[in-house]
């Protein structure tokens, strides 16, 4: 098996050769743009990884890999419009340098492309491939739809949190893994637990990703955090703690969600007390424990020698061992 | 056979069936609000033809017909934010209604939606009609980006001209037919054949359309001629009329395309008596003479008894038998 590292090379040497600008030009450069401009290919890494596992050369997977970093920088696109957001990965977004007209035709015609990718692949692992990416994908336009929604409802349980999280962001971590699990022809049980393991990864990821908003180390955690906080946001940390608080303190933290002061710092300050007092940020810290555990159990219960494995493990442990 | 009315109504009942609001509401409504407007089902019923006269019964071309109008109707809800276009079908477009959020998402949801339809079908069938789709939707977003490239840019051919409307219109008709020919499994001459016919009575529909927006009488034609004109669209009219007017003419174009009056009808009466004077609105006709003799004698050479291929002729006569 490959390094991380080489499984990224791999993908990006792939990318060069597959993705290129073509008449006309104002539709695929933007899509040449956001796909060179890097990010860390996770996603890519991973199908390319459950196929070696499965016994299968991981240049078989390559195509599939690559239909899923396609799909992955279509949704970022659209939704840099929908967000507003002019910088991403440091660069300007894809509306931000064209135009948003140009962000919604160059997004749908990777939306196609990534269709197109499967194409590789023969009779029923096509159909496989495509309807996983088919269900995958509906997903992650409802989270995304949920996560609009959830701005403007005040009756957010956790449990529809949890389900916002995983659509947008969990399902497509279950789906990169199933990608090789299905081109490397393993079995249905495998399939199923694969995608397990990533989707409940996936979740715990996603939580950790909120928690450190508010409670990481600007230094190890790379940006600034408070992020949520400023934008109200309605994270797993407010919800447990509107759970949790006393009638007093869950009014306070609605007051502070709904004021947009113009230096947040003490707003920042403010909320965090309350996760805090409240007990949320404990409870938070142990739900990504439980959605870790869980994922570390599933993929200790697939039918795989240990070696085979460690890859794996070592990634799941690589994108949890952030530093809070 | 069914009555081309009969093939519509089996479409609107399955587009019931099938095509319904779930949560999250806000992702399916406009979806639902779309289909359900009506237009005038020409793709699905074209699938819906071909399957049956290539003796197969048409309800299982269903979904592939359903396939191709949630796709039609995908484009229309993102041209509709690109165009900025308000009222489409007597009715508020989706951003409008909701806002361009909601048109992006929901559309994006479409596209996949469409993805989904085909999955009705097993192994080679599937993937023959996916890969037909794909390749279609590519080429239909490719003919979108030259249509807005089109807007700014004075070097124009009438063959790049034919090239944007075969893309943006035509291959999807041709599209349509194929699918059909695909689920009722005949000949690969057989399916290349009726997409020539589809593709090329698109082209010389879309050319009609043209020439009726300056010539056609508002009685028949339904709507106001003259918006090309107002738009200053590079149509056929306006290429022909360039390449074949003195330079004075000529000159006399470009500047009536480079104003907007606030009221238009000088400009549309100067524009048109340019049309005519040129020779251009005489060669249009022919070329739209061409485009259909074309179609039709592909149609004569289906190897099909001559009762099955007359629905399709019947399709073809109607659909270019708008009065001038």
């Amino acid at each position: 098996m490959l390094s991380i590292s080489e499984y990224r090379e791999a993908i990006i040497e792939y990318l060069h050769e597959k993705i290129k600008v073509k008449e006309p030009a104002n539709l695929y450069e933007p899509m040449v743009y956001i796909l060179e401009q890097g990010g860390k290919r996770l996603r890519p890494v991973l199908v390319l990884m459950a196929t070696e596992i499965f016994d299968c050369d991981y240049r078989k997977a390559l195509d599939a890999a690559l239909a899923i970093e396609v799909f992955h920088n279509f949704s970022l696109v659209h939704d840099d419009i929908m967000d507003d957001a002019p910088i991403r990965r440091g660069r300007e977004t894809v509306h931000e340098k064209w135009d948003i007209n140009t962000g919604i035709l160059s997004g749908d015609a990777m939306l196609i492309n990534a269709y197109q990718l499967f194409e590789t692949y023969e009779g029923d692992t096509f159909k496989e491939l495509s309807s996983l990416f088919t269900r995958t994908a509906i997903q992650v336009c409802e989270g995304q739809q949920y996560d609009i929604d959830f701005e403007t409802r005040d009756d957010v349980t956790i449990e529809d949190y949890l389900l916002m999280i995983e659509y947008k962001t969990a399902v497509l971590v279950g789906a990169s893994l199933q990608m090789g699990a299905i081109v490397a022809q393993t079995s249905a049980t495998c399939k199923e637990a694969i995608y397990q393991y990533g989707n409940l990864l996936g979740i715990a990821f996603q939580l950790q990703d909120d928690y450190l908003d508010a409670f990481g180390d600007p230094e190890t955690f790379g940006k600034q955090p408070g992020g949520d906080i400023i934008e109200n946001k309605k994270t797993f940390l407010y919800l447990k703690t509107l759970e949790l608080a006393d009638a007093h303190e869950a009014q306070q933290l609605e007051h502070l969600y709904s004021i947009n002061p113009v230096h947040n710092s003490g707003k920042i300050e403010a909320v965090k007390a309350l996760f805090e007092s409240s007990g949320a940020a404990d409870l938070t810290r142990k739900e990504i424990q439980k959605y870790t555990s869980m994922a570390f159990d599933v993929l200790d219960k697939i039918d795989l020698p240990e070696e085979k494995k460690e890859p794996l493990r070592s990634f799941g442990e690589m994108l949890m061992e952030r530093q809070v």
